[in-house]
């Protein structure tokens, strides 16, 4: 018995982002939660469930006290690094559609700038243990360095090159810049300059790198009928999906379970967030996916703009303009282009897609009827 | 759309218990994973779903790799220490309800004697993080450290006695001579014994505290459906609960919660399984979920005996006689009783509750027809 379109996200919000919060990371997930709170019109007291990510700091059992739940009936986590915002989504709805538990928040608040930075081998790796122990004495210690041996391989595989990397980086760009919150919302971005710009790890140009970020982002689910009486633009979970390893692709494998539970084709989904903690992702998981069969002349294009009228993909700006809140931001940009709210609106959405890490996790949502 | 008796239990598993295993905690795992699917009648290749607990070593990737699962859809951890038994039941239903997993397998691997051991400071003091720089400058370094306080204060409050504490230890004693998987097997206590023992922290005598144990256990979940195919005896999932921070006791609140979700009365259970990190609370818990009011006079008359008649509890010994699996060998216990399965069997088994934890999550299972 699926949850499709029997759970909904009726609140979403955000802190500012920066690059020197001054607040703990408990501070930052405390006050994206009371604006995601605000947003849905439900009181903490109401709160009976939380997710996180698992790389949090802030535990649930401190936000319950903090909050002042007075009944906390359900949370969890999943074991992974930043990719889990989708797979928290299908847990907290099939926890909802079970009814273990009423309103559940999902809370993200990182000093990804400030404090423990994610793109040092120091934080990412494993210090030699499990696989790391296989990997590491060659030098690959931090994501980008295992995820550019990816990269390489797919350009050599495809044909995809740098310059198409470059073109999704700059679509995003002009999203960003739309976007107030974003970190580069005054700061345009050529294709040049783009090209020009050091190589961090190659292939891996520093604009096809995520920013780091200091902020934190929330959601709150509840049901469908809760939803509804809370009167505000009805945003449903048509489907949810967690994929992990296994034999072949997790997105190909992924994308099988989310649009057989949601019932609808690639051709349906009117708008796209996909992790982008290195930009090139973008592009392979709209090839896994099944969104296109080859991204380069999409983007070449222009196709991932928000007004190309053909796959507008990281209205927000994304990881790589916006901030980088390990997914969250991409959920929240999904919901918002739902509601008809997002800085680079979409027309006319009904089905709204969002991928929280290299298909390991997915969602589409739908415009519901208030 | 709750997953009452929609879900069941259809597999358990366990490794020998000891004091040195001489494998891995992975090695562990995997031992008693395949026990369980063997038990089940499954292929590892069909598992598509893991749950683990969140002080486990060994992640869910790894022992997907070594299972040799071609397609993990479904993985989640809850964020507590042993106690998170009941909730992976839960958190593992609502997904197998949901359709996001077909079959979950619950485990839990440790060298807890041989590797680390929960008992030490080194191990569960949190360094004077967290809530910890209150109490841990105070000497309260360990779970037995600040739950004593909790134990004293009760004894304070309601009564309850240490020679109650030790007719409890007595009665999973005998019931642990019955077992031969059981850590005293072959060694039996008395009263006298249990009071003559020393002190660990007042109020806790030697015969209070659990075991330390390496080893495995695992439990297999899938629908009801799949389950009557299997053939075996029917353990159904009549109810799962979570219960968190809040106002007032986790397991008055989570009582709640379970008995609502069954629909049946506390007098409708015929065998109960209680955590006991600290014998004493098993007799806590059973006022606290509402069993009896009082539970000295129930000690007094060897109520809790598996052949009394009246509340038989630990059946198989529980962690203080027969290992300290952190919870899953109750579970597994709470299965073999409705399956007629026990090596203290109680006559004519229906409805089988199972605390995970001082109250923090509880199960209800239910024989089924096959």
């Amino acid at each position: 018995m699926s949850f499709s379109n029997a759970v909904a996200i009726v609140g979403v919000g955000e802190t500012d982002y920066s690059r020197a919060s001054g607040r703990t990371e408990l501070a930052l997930s405390l006050q994206a939660i009371r604006a995601a709170l605000d947003d849905a019109g439900i009181e903490p007291r109401d709160v009976d469930g939380l997710m996180k990510w698992w790389v949090d700091t802030s535990t649930e059992a401190e936000v319950a006290a903090n909050l002042g739940i007075p009944d906390l009936a359900w949370w969890g986590e999943v074991n992974q690094a930043g990719n889990v915002g989708a797979p928290l989504v299908a847990h907290a709805a099939a926890a909802i559609h079970a009814g273990l538990a009423n309103v559940v928040v999902i809370y993200r608040g990182v000093n990804g700038r400030s404090g423990r930075r994610y793109g040092r081998g120091d934080v990412t790796g494993q210090g030699g243990r499990g696989a790391g122990a296989f990997t590491e004495p060659h030098g690959l210690l931090t994501p980008q360095h295992g995820l550019a041996m990816v990269a390489r391989r797919r350009m050599h595989d495809t044909g995809i090159a740098s310059r198409h990397f470059g073109m999704q980086a700059v679509a995003q760009r002009r999203h960003a810049n739309r976007n107030p919150r974003a970190t580069f919302y005054g700061r345009t971005l050529s294709l040049e300059e783009h090209q020009a710009s050091r190589l961090i790890v190659d292939p891996f140009h520093l604009f096809d790198c995520c920013l780091e970020t200091d902020g934190g982002g929330a959601l709150v689910l509840a049901s469908a009928d809760r939803a509804r009486e809370l009167g505000k633009p009805l945003v449903l979970i048509r489907a949810a999906a967690q994929s992990g390893p296994g034999v072949g692709s997790p997105a190909v494998r992924g994308a099988k379970r989310l649009f057989d539970m949601a019932g609808i084709g690639r051709g349906d989904v009117d708008v796209i967030q996909i992790y982008d903690h290195f930009g090139p992702f973008v592009l392979f998981a709209l090839e896994d996916y099944g969104f296109v069969d080859d991204a380069a002349p999409l983007v070449e294009e222009g196709g991932t703009d928000f007004d190309s009228g053909r796959l507008p993909v990281n209205t927000s700006g994304g990881h790589l303009s916006e901030a980088y809140l390990q997914g969250i931001n991409h959920l929240i940009e999904a919901t918002r282009q739902v509601r008809g709210e997002s800085t680079a609106q979409v027309r006319d959405v009904r089905f709204s897609f969002c991928d929280t890490g290299i298909g390991t996790g997915s969602v589409i949502l739908e415009r519901g009827e208030s």
